[in-house]
């Protein structure tokens, strides 16, 4: 793409806005807006999250933000809620106890997130904390990583013929009493789609074939996906970790298990 | 909100627009962008689904796609894929035959859906058969309803405490020889959230329990969420079935089985 193609594409976005029917709800002071920024790239951004970063005048982001998006909140206070530099990350109590104290304040704030507020992100509990301390709030959806990466690497979540349904699962607390079913899991014969699952891909990979995944089970690591710094790695179930650990792959990234893996083969020729 | 709300909104929006720095991409003649439209709402739409609708020459668009997003296509020839009056939708191979002249014409093709193309909306499909005709394509994620919709309605699809992962699947061959193994979702103890599942709900129900599902499990149904025609049924498994047809609910809705439908108690008083 050349730079007379960005300007026109510019002019057409501006010009597709213009002639769109879409009236922005007021973010009101003392209102907090819980939302997603999806999966990195700008064109990610919703309308509505876009409209919710124009009128915010505090905004607390984290570290799968990209700068591009933070930028758009010109004027606003920016609160950092991520980890950075090996300083540790905002406790959880902490970051609701600002959007509380921000609200109380009269602020027009927006809590912003990675992907999707819902999907794994803890929105449920700022929102939940912000319902009991009775503050106003609205959940504004992002598109998740484990759908939308997906899409962009060639790898359809559900296809005709493969399959009639796809898990979203956290890999976070594998290995540890809290883990989840992973067994179960495997014996619905479903693709699987972990997030936060690169620290414990051998015990993931290792519970799925206990519960009955064929050794052959194709396999993606997706990292960073979207982005120039992408990397994708296909293998099968059994020797997933042991490449993924070879070619130094690391979080953030998604895991996908299950035949879908395999049509990446006809469409990452992309356009 | 009031009318100099929607236009400081409007504004607001503009101006953020204008601080992004987001760089479509150029669509090209003869090649075909699959989008989502997400839920419905225009505010749902990703920037690049809104960049991909200002430069098509053609749009094939369903039924699910609102009348103020196909309007946002001003000149492109518009060709209506879904079902309408009673008469039949235009068959699969029907649409992606279309696709394929219209490409090979050198248009500049956007292909939208309802929700997300890669769920549950056939694009797998359509994608393959450009990718086997040798037409260059892309997939433009939308906000799929089964998450937006229950965060929209209240509904966390994850939640600490509550869950680990989600399942989407769909019902449409719920009581074929074709049906997915509901058992086994259900024994994975995870929610699942079910769609084009109303006219099999009192079979899908039976499975869940026969699964080993408690009767008591929690069951949302959300009618045409974010709308204005949005209606919300809460009741167990034991009697959503019942209470859904009684209240006379129908095509197009979700089905929201498992404990995080119970945070729509606390969390459902929107801003």
């Amino acid at each position: 793409m050349n730079g007379s193609a960005n300007i026109n594409g510019r002019a057409n976005v501006e010009q597709a806005l213009a002639r769109l029917n879409f009236k922005p709800r007021e973010l009101e002071p003392g209102h907090v807006w819980l939302a997603g920024a999806g999966p990195g790239d700008p064109g990610s951004l919703t309308l509505e999250v876009l409209a919710a970063l124009g009128q915010c005048d505090a905004l607390v982001y984290d570290a799968l933000v990209s700068p591009d998006v933070v930028a758009v909140a010109q004027g606003a206070e920016l609160f950092y809620a991520g980890k950075r530099g090996g300083k540790p990350s905002m406790k959880q109590d902490d970051i609701t106890a600002l959007l509380v104290k921000l609200a109380r304040d009269g602020r027009r704030v927006v809590r912003l997130k990675g992907g999707d507020p819902y999907i794994f992100g803890r929105g449920g509990e700022e929102a939940l904390a912000l319902a009991r301390e009775g503050i106003p709030f609205r959940v504004l959806s992002g598109l998740t990583s484990g759908l939308s990466a997906l899409a962009a690497t060639g790898i359809p979540a559900t296809m005709r013929g493969i399959n009639k349904a796809v898990i979203l699962a956290t890999g976070h607390a594998a290995g540890t009493d809290d883990d989840i079913d992973w067994a179960a899991l495997a014996r619905t014969g479903q693709p699987i789609v972990v997030y936060m699952g690169m620290a414990n891909l051998p015990l993931i990979a290792a519970a799925l074939l206990e519960g009955g995944l064929a050794p052959s089970t194709p396999v993606a690591v997706i990292v960073s996906a979207t982005t120039p710094q992408e990397r994708i790695l296909v293998a099968t179930l059994t020797t997933i970790a042991e490449e993924a650990a070879a070619a130094g792959l690391a979080s953030p990234a998604l895991i996908v298990v299950g035949g879908i893996v395999a049509m990446r083969a006809a469409l990452a020729g992309e356009a």
